[in-house]
């Protein structure tokens, strides 16, 4: 049996390869995309299985593109992972600490190592497309005075070394990412269930619409609002919540959101993962 | 008497800086600081009057990190402006389109520009630090086969040429920007106000919460939930809402929801920007 295909964004080595194979097993393809767009459409074609793509940064917020794409495809969320964003210093073998003069990542890696590229005295820090894609370029092109800002899995990839771990300066940084299916399964036990809803922007519309998860004691997990695109003053809302679609306290709660609400979408009932942001992966 | 001192991350035609020209007017001084942390440090310091600073972009979503310094800082929300971010594609004087082989910019404005860059046949995008700094850099190399993606001000300020405008391939791409003092107005008419509160995660919590402004008819703007750092099964909410501290409704919503919570922290009450997401700047 041919291995499971599952398509992510960025090269190969990205965190995005490393939420796939903790989604989805060792076992997997992992499939490189150019954008999340493509993605999402690779798994909706049938030219990969699963997908997965981070939903959420601990640091950064949502990522709003996943959650329009979520909308704009018919696909199911089957699964979540909170992925530890740990970033490497990496260097081809051989290089020292103090033979660095340049080093390479996506400006948000490198904006999230400020402090420790300063410890490292007078290097440049250089932009590049993405964290996997520096080291790459640094083994590619045999520098031995520039280093790489990315995972340990990109180190091993590419033949790398890793001269600092957790070069991070913040180290609660984590993402979240979803395991997306072109079926949805229902998760009985331990389950989330993921919403879109929307509806007129009058006063206390989200207000009526919480209580049909207040009054059943259902426990939100996340709500966000946004205003919804070339409508204005009205809004979307992606909510969250502990539960699954396969209990009737669930179902009920969203007949009674359908009343209220002009819209609502369920992206799927799956089993969250263990401890939320303070699970280290 | 001298120039007010406005401080905004990034380089000279940053898209900060025509925030901060919008929110405060433009005969500031606007200061340029490498990180949001000095922006917050310099207001605070004194060092400079007040401060620009991105909070929430219509494709990318809220930027965390100037959530978390609004709650570490003693600052007040004092204006807010909706910036429409149209990409300019800019290289030297005499320069044609097709002499480009190479485009500069942030990588998030490269990826905002991804079909109009295809359009322009074999060029090869290349990230850098941040969109005005790619265009300043083509500038000071003298390169006549590159171009940078930035604002229509980076253009003007290095003396180089817009070869095209609206380069983004989403139109609707906007930022809303607050400006910070250390003092709080509270604005009377037309106004928003923002908080942030949080309490113990027990189902029907942020249903309590909200009543206090359902039952007084007040309508909220934005809602966002985000765990604490540190503090598993806890979270913080933003809220804004339509409506002024010196309005008794609103003094009286904010002492229910005292009551519900374990921390209510108000922001200011500053003058709404027009038209939200649809105005363009």
């Amino acid at each position: 049996m041919s291995p499971l295909r599952v398509a992510f964004q960025g090269e190969r080595g990205a965190y995005s390869e490393q939420a796939a194979l903790a989604l989805f097993g060792a076992d997997i393809e992992p499939v490189p995309c150019q954008s999340f767009d493509l993605v999402f459409e690779q798994v909706e074609s049938g030219e990969c299985d699963h997908g997965a793509v981070p939903i959420e940064n601990s640091l950064a917020g949502s990522i709003h593109r996943n959650l329009d794409l979520l909308l704009q495809h018919d696909l199911y969320i089957v699964a979540e992972h909170n992925l530890r964003v740990s970033h490497c210093l990496i260097a081809a073998p051989g290089v020292a600490e103090s033979d660095i003069t340049r080093v390479y990542s996506h400006p948000q890696a490198l904006a999230q190592c400020e402090y420790s590229l300063r410890d490292l005295g007078k290097v440049q820090a250089i932009a590049a497309l993405d964290t996997a894609g520096s080291v790459k370029l640094i083994q590619e092109n045999g520098w031995r005075d520039a280093a790489g800002i990315a995972s340990e899995r990109a180190a091993e990839l590419y033949g790398m070394e890793i001269l600092r771990r957790e070069f991070e300066d913040e180290k609660t940084n984590y993402t979240r990412f979803i395991g997306l299916s072109r079926e949805a399964i229902t998760a009985a036990d331990d389950a989330k269930t993921s919403i879109a809803f929307a509806g007129k922007n009058v006063p206390g519309l989200l207000f009526k619409c919480l209580s049909a998860f207040a009054l059943r004691d259902i426990d939100l997990t996340k709500i966000e609002s946004r205003p919804i695109r070339g409508v204005p003053w009205e809004y979307i809302f992606y909510l969250d919540f502990d539960g699954s679609m396969s209990q009737q306290h669930c179902r009920r709660a969203l007949d009674q959101l359908q009343e209220m609400a002009t819209f609502v979408r369920v992206f799927g009932s799956y089993v969250r993962a263990t401890a939320g942001w303070t699970h280290d992966a």
